[in-house]
């Protein structure tokens, strides 16, 4: 088969590689589908993931057809159309038995593309199927589902579930990529009373009014004052980190009120200052989080409802063997305005 | 009468100034039975809180009899033996309503020996009263419930309600301080698996184990290597920072479980450096507080109930006149031990 193989920094390949094959009984092969690309692998293509190795296929987010199933697999069969998630939890573990499936303590947890093979090719083998991957609804779109891989979970409970987000809330969202736009669209099933989304990038801020946003500022126009002049002077009652750097991170810490909390969604690759000699005493809440996929069987039922505003994000699409021009323009997404880029087998 | 000044960072006197009189119908004026001397009073005569300004009366904790109400007043009468909560709180705000007093936006939260005069003096006025002190038992004694004022419901509250320990737990406590040793003895109260108490001071591990921990480890003697070992590997359910300095708050981030929380209780004048590098991935929570004394009612029902050790914590006992000395005392505990030192009135 054909894939996108990582070779060390910078330096990646679409080419050909041996078809995966089932290792362990709780494994499916999967036929990918749909796929699409991660700020993540942007990450891990420029080195700063130094546990992907070089020779590791990308990609974590997949919808596809079980062409293989090992014998201990339940919950799918040869020939279901499925979801494959981020996250292939073991199911057993100490933190899987918490639902902390991210923290898989047995090999699980986000493996594909960062540990082992991953999505973006035409097939791939999903460890720890029976909760690694999910019947899809034969309404859903295969294109729109595969936004439920990794973007939306991830919003959704690192942001808006871990951010506790409640009817009336202030929530602002730095950063309004994928991301932050997904925090937006789902923030707004809690009935905030407004969600204020800050980035650097006009198209994004529009993108954002799209997805929810009640008002927009420019990360460079002094959200801080915004902030404070429509909350009374308190600041945000939940403030989202989608973004990943220092800067954006302590910009949160500065927009949250007293009793507040910040949610962290951003990747980080760097410390941050954390400035506990004006929080301590404010009774702040930071959390951070890799998603652990819990809330995917629930996202899924809204998808196929058609109350997931998916669609408005997937900005362009390739076919799977463009996979190189498709990295292209996701990377250069502040001139091509790429929000996610769908990649879908076939012509 | 005779008061504790505040006279400008390094300086300060016991020496006569005028009787506190009722200002508002709020507040009650309370004639001093017993006072204590905090770390933060250690913290405003370095010079390190810059909005108490010199000629304030220091102290924010003590047990007393109510000698004026104003008109307003309705939980408590003249003749009144009272504790006297550090957190004054108007009761109407927003934050008052949500039961997060010590951030009332009325001028109230923590305001005696901070903002307005406090305790260590012969009579103090006391804002907010009805919420601010509450009438004692008769079978408490008055040096013993000045603890309530402050420590107890801070640890309580910023480190073990904040921190959500729970039965089985293991529970890391960095500073074996007063406000480390009363989180210890609260934290018991929820059956935690294993409490571990981090100072580098051997008399404070010492009272760290009198009053529940079950393992004590010397902060210079690899805690990290402990906690990983006794949790196989994993890392501490809840991590408390009871110091307040950056390094004791980033061991408690490198001493948590994926999953868990950082509870900081600690006073910080510095930033931290917050690893979100490691910590972005790894799900966890990190509170900040001030106690909002919500617990306040409850622990004195314990105390009367003889199940707080408040006893153990208060080392040395001195006459309210002899202030300076008690401080000279708590100011050296490394040489004297001294964990509470407690200030009575008359002779």
């Amino acid at each position: 088969m054909e894939a996108l193989v990582y070779h060390g920094a910078g330096k990646s390949a679409w080419e050909k590689v041996a078809d995966p094959e089932l290792v362990d009984p709780t494994d499916v092969v999967v036929e990918v589908l749909a796929t699409t690309i991660c700020g993540t692998d942007l990450h891990i293509l420029k080195g700063d993931v130094p546990e992907t190795k070089p020779g590791t296929i990308l990609g974590h987010e997949a919808v596809g057809r079980v062409v293989e199933a090992g014998a201990g697999v339940r919950s799918v069969s040869v020939g279901d159309r499925v979801l494959v998630s981020c996250v292939s939890p073991c199911g057993q573990c100490r933190y899987c038995r918490e639902q902390a499936y991210g923290q898989c303590l047995n090999g699980g947890g986000w493996v594909l593309g960062h540990l082992i093979n991953g999505t973006q090719a035409a097939y791939v083998r999903v460890p720890f199927a029976d909760l690694a991957v999910h019947p899809l609804p034969s309404g859903v779109d295969s294109a729109e589902a595969v936004l439920l891989s990794d973007i939306f979970p991830t919003s959704y409970e690192v942001g808006v579930l871990n951010g506790g987000v409640r009817p009336g809330d202030t929530v602002v969202i730095v950063g309004a990529g994928p991301i932050g736009l997904a925090a937006a669209a789902t923030a707004k099933l809690y009935s905030p009373g407004r969600i204020i989304a800050v980035d650097l990038a006009d198209s994004r801020l529009e993108a954002a009014r799209r997805l929810g946003a009640d008002v927009v500022v420019r990360a460079d126009e002094n959200p801080e004052d915004l902030v404070r002049e429509l909350t009374g002077g308190l600041g945000a009652d939940v403030v989202m980190e989608a973004v990943g750097v220092p800067d954006t991170f302590e910009l949160c810490t500065r927009l949250v009120r007293a009793g507040g909390t910040v949610a962290n969604v951003g990747v980080h690759g760097k410390p941050v200052t954390l400035h506990l000699e004006d929080l301590w005493i404010k009774n702040v809440t930071i959390r951070t989080g890799l998603v652990d996929t819990y809330s995917t069987p629930v996202l899924l039922d809204m998808l196929a409802a058609g109350k997931l505003p998916v669609a408005e994000l997937a900005t362009h699409r390739f076919r799977l063997d463009q996979i190189e021009e498709a990295y292209d323009v996701f990377g250069r997404s502040a001139e091509t305005g790429a929000l996610k880029v769908i990649l879908t087998a076939g012509s």
